[in-house]
């Protein structure tokens, strides 16, 4: 039986506009034992993904919120360390909703949540937080069955070096689309042109963004793949083609905001170029997450998808890691290392 | 050849706010007479719809805008007087996108857009302006093509007492769906639940939105044909169930404004809900409006679909009739009877 501590962070208050530390209470506590069909986990990487700001706020959201006092919600990608499940065997790698603690124990009821990753492993277990983990997914199932890019159409993606940004434009090269990004640094938009094959890139911070889209997309816009709403959506909006897709994918300018705040002043668009907006996240997709894996693990074999992963190591520092998916400081998926992977 | 007076109204001036009057020119011009493969069309009755007012103004737009000085566009019913195409006699009845004005010369290179009504006319020709035109398709597309509402479903429909409303409320009676209306007076509260067999009506002069929708839908709204955007579609926003779908037909309330407004608040809940808005015109499905005439047909053979038509006399006046789709002093399709129908 493992026995020890267990480091926690809580959800202490929630956040009004930008999460603080504050937000969250540390707290240790002994390593629990699986009841009968349960199964205890150890945390090797914790997944910080700008969803979980939404997670802390009571908005009326996809999932019930997390609650005051409860751990707070994670995608881990961890170790079975002791299992009363049939399914699952210590030594297990597996990845799953858990939380922002060291050791979880996954609840019987909740036991379909957690999936195990192949053995023996085919990529790097960061792989399996990246591309080939949620956000991998969320870029493929939102590209291809929402935007449905055709060859030789433009398609642009918001939130473009992020983790799930960087992989949609890069299989929307791999469908023969021209693929234009929007970030917020020169530094990011040359990774992505230089180093992922886009197109163009417009660093929102300096651009006009109507004029720099135009200019970017001179075929207009068919497929805009939106992690961020807000007025780089209305500007995007000025350019959309006939029939022109829009998944839905976040809305992170808006995760912190303390007021109201509008919807798009050019949502008229939609209605003159008869678009469709539809907003998706990738529970909708897990019975048929293998295909993502399936052709990710392929193109990343083909060289044809790169990926970076951003580590922060220690879970101690996650509160004040999670800070950099709002600050536009990373390239990537953002992780905390928070144990050793299995030798 | 026919020889006489061609009333017209040309666009004078683009509306600023409301329209006004003064926006239109009225002209006299003798009438002309087609040449090679055009065809001279008598106007019977002139649709007035909403979409008028967008073709009034130079925002960005699905058709090109009227320019000032044109003969105002409108969908006409009427009689071909002469013709010197081979696909059209005298005396054929047909609809298209013509001109407010006394006769319209069509010509051959927009021939496609004039279509034939049956010969005979199984219904009344108010019946081909209203149900079974393109106010009747648009109700017929836009609910069963783009809403996919289920038997069982919550369906809310804005603008309901207008000529798309009122079509699109009644196919989701006959698709087995709970069908509430939101309109702008008691009475047309009580048209719709009394005359049209909506299951509830909102008047939304008078109630708190929010919680009228609330009460009126118990499980959630599935569908909403939205016509109207702005704050109902803000208010049904909060109501939607998961997979909602929103076709998105009009945005009256937005057409007036003089300044950027804002799109819906609750615009997350399009992600929450995984929903789906789509815009779509008519125009879109030209190429199956037999599908909507057998169907709309036959529901009027059974009673199932009503249909009422305010009928103001004399081109003259559709200046000022056009103001009432902005007041919501109608019910029904608003149609201004230019000429006679043939004996």
């Amino acid at each position: 039986m493992k026995t020890g501590i267990n480091r926690q962070f809580r959800l202490a208050v929630r956040p009004v506009g930008d999460i603080k530390e504050s937000n969250f209470e540390y707290r240790e506590e002994p390593i629990s034992s699986p009841a009968d069909g349960e199964v205890l986990v150890r945390t090797i990487y914790l997944s910080l993904d700008p969803t979980n700001r939404i997670w802390m706020s009571d908005m009326p959201q996809y999932m019930p919120p997390v609650e005051i006092g409860q751990v707070m919600r994670g995608v881990v990608t961890g170790v079975v360390e002791e299992s009363k499940n049939p399914n699952f065997e210590p030594g297990d790698l597996v990845s799953g909703m858990l939380g922002w603690q060291d050791y979880t124990i996954v609840a019987e009821n909740n036991i379909l949540s957690l999936t195990s990753l192949p053995n023996p492993l085919p990529y790097s277990l960061t792989a399996f937080v990246g591309p080939l983990g949620a956000t991998g997914w969320t870029a493929y199932f939102g590209l291809l069955d929402i935007g449905q890019p055709k060859a030789g159409e433009t398609v642009v993606v918001s939130a473009a070096a992020g983790a799930v940004g960087s992989i949609a434009g890069q299989i929307a090269k791999i469908k023969g689309c021209r693929v234009v990004g929007i970030t917020g640094s020169d530094e990011k938009c040359q990774w992505l042109t230089q180093e992922l094959g886009f197109d163009a890139a417009i660093n929102y911070k300096t651009a006009d963004l109507e004029s720099a889209i135009a200019q970017s997309c001179p075929d207009g816009v068919d497929v805009y793949f939106d992690n961020v709403g807000g007025s780089i959506l209305d500007a995007v909006l000025t350019k959309i083609n006939l029939h022109a897709r829009i998944p839905l994918c976040g809305l992170i300018s808006t995760y912190n905001a303390t007021e109201p705040i509008p919807g798009p002043y050019n949502y008229n668009q939609i209605l003159m170029k008869r678009a469709r907006i539809q907003g998706f996240i990738i529970l909708d997709y897990l019975p048929r997450w293998s295909e993502a894996i399936r052709d990710i693990g392929q193109w990343i074999d083909q060289g044809k998808i790169k990926h970076v992963v951003e580590i922060v190591e220690g879970l101690e520092n996650a509160p004040l890691a999670i800070l950099k998916l709002f600050d536009g400081n990373k390239k990537g998926k953002l992780i905390i290392k928070v144990s050793e992977e299995p030798s």
